[in-house]
């Protein structure tokens, strides 16, 4: 329930900040979770497919949510800030609600709510020195997903190694909202140097990363094994996460669908989330969530959720984009 | 997660539409939370605070939902369209993820989803005479919230007397999203004698009305008595509804805080449904979540939440608008 700047006003200026240089992103549109109380820990296992056992404060993971039914619901990350404060940093649906009846069902004693923690991005391959400018050099000692907490000029955050897109970088969590336009002028005097620009989470840049976009990529019945989470899924843990028994009978019965990438035959296309089906002599076969000319490939490319079947094919593919049909030929994500 | 045309660009005459004429509303975006199944009308008892005993399949029922803690979560019109087929038509907060997580942790048979169901609302004193001319005589017979299904020149319907307004009218649910022009052109073509135009929920008809808007008038701890709903809790009934438990124990412990009307001093406000602090010698006693000018009372008015102690209060009540303290007395709702 919040608008997010996707663009600034040049597109391809953008997508070039951040392969190349970096780029800052008002993602405040990230909102967290926050599980705090006695059971906070035991309700984040509840709630993911992943095993959480010997996660430290400090860490952040990858930690795919499913309903009961085994289908996906967000994909988040999960941050452990005390033994018992986590953050769900969710993507674009509401588990607050979700959060609460689960936890109020089983009678766990967490409070569950929706902080004043606003994430600003910055990403690219200029943005550890940027950060380290910020920062000192801590920062780029963090692994992947870690984090700290952290003050600048004042300015309460969290600062993790992280961010949605495959150009590395941080994200800095400001805790105090009232200091949004404080820490965005901060960012961008110690970007100076590094011609930093702001920008968005980038539509080519994640179709050639092929990140999983929640929502878009995903429909009402997509499971994670679909989706290439089957390492977010553990099944052999001992907890009884949500959707553990449905995920076991979807392995047992076989995946039906995978997440592939498309090379896109034809003229060179503009960035196109509408979904597209994907035929295969006038039948549906599956559905293509964005497509793009990748200037790093360059090549027409594209995302779709295809049969099992059909996730290796080569020829007979089609796409009708703008009335006109064009071949496709399945390939692994990602593209870069 | 859907975006309502707000405005035509002419406010005053959707505004003079409504109270005198017709209005034509796209709220497409008023989204069904469907329930489906042997179990759905335990499950919908369970979900709302409002005694569903008796209620017969055509009508409708306005039914808020709270948390386990008695927060007000939601204020929907539920539709019994069988006698194992409801509809929850919700307001601004997203519970098709909180009813399937009380559905699956209750393990009640009910599948929950969300259905290609998008209504467009007639309202205003004239929409009688447009809906009599679309659909014949039935439709004006029609207790308010009951609802019938029906076709229109090919176009699946439900049709309920009911609307976000005060002045009377209906919402088509239009049950086949690729015929929503169609539906459209012929509404506007129904109302073309009277004037008919666009419009949209309507900012001063509403305040001037007292209707609750959830998420608007409400925060994150507001309960259905505070905002007016003493009447949708039946505390008294068998089913052991969720949050009926925290309701008692709030019934005992005294209603802190009331949603209430606002006469406004000074020159004439312009709509702002930015909240503002109520101030009692500078300190807070209550959140103001609307304010306009009132063409019919011809004075400035507002919607406030407020600690039940200053409910009744004449003087000394402030609110600071754009710097400027106002002096504000409080008055019952609705204003007209």
């Amino acid at each position: 329930h919040m608008y997010m700047p996707v663009s600034y006003g040049d597109p391809v200026k953008e997508y070039e900040r951040l392969i190349n240089g970096v780029a800052m992103w008002d993602v405040a549109v990230e909102r967290q979770v926050q599980l705090t109380g006695p059971d906070a820990a035991a309700l984040a296992q509840i709630l993911t497919t992943r095993d959480l056992t010997g996660m430290k404060i400090g860490q952040g993971k990858y930690a795919p949510l499913c309903d009961h039914a085994g289908t996906l619901i967000n994909d988040p990350v999960l941050l452990k800030l005390a033994e018992n404060l986590f953050w769900f940093s969710i993507a674009d649906s509401d588990i607050l609600l979700w959060a609460k009846a689960i936890c109020a069902e089983r009678v766990f004693d967490v409070a569950i709510s929706e902080p004043d923690v606003s994430p600003l991005a910055i990403q690219g391959p200029k943005a550890r020195a940027v950060a380290g400018n910020l920062f000192g050099g801590w920062v780029n000692d963090l692994k992947y997903f870690a984090f700290r907490e952290a003050v600048l000029e004042g300015i309460p955050l969290v600062v993790a190694r992280s961010g949605w897109s495959k150009q590395g970088g941080f994200e800095l969590y400001l805790r105090d909202g009232t200091k949004g336009a404080a820490l965005w002028n901060l960012v961008k005097e110690a970007g100076r140097a590094y011609d930093i620009g702001p920008g968005a989470p980038n539509y080519v840049e994640r179709v050639e990363s092929g990140l999983l976009s929640f929502g878009a990529d995903t429909d009402e019945t997509t499971n994670p094994f679909e989706v290439g989470l089957a390492k977010q899924v553990q099944l052999d843990q001992d907890a009884d996460f949500i959707g553990k028994a449905a995920l076991i009978r979807i392995v047992r019965d076989g995946i039906k669908r995978r997440r592939v990438g498309l090379l896109i035959d034809g003229t060179r296309l503009t960035p196109n989330q509408h979904p597209a089906e994907i035929l295969v002599e006038n039948r549906c076969v599956g559905r293509m969530s964005a497509c793009c000319y990748s200037p790093r490939r360059a090549k027409n490319i594209g995302i779709a959720l295809i049969e099992e079947k059909w996730a290796s094919g080569t020829t007979g593919l089609y796409v009708n984009l703008d009335g006109k049909m064009r071949s496709l030929e399945v390939t692994p994500l990602p593209f870069c």
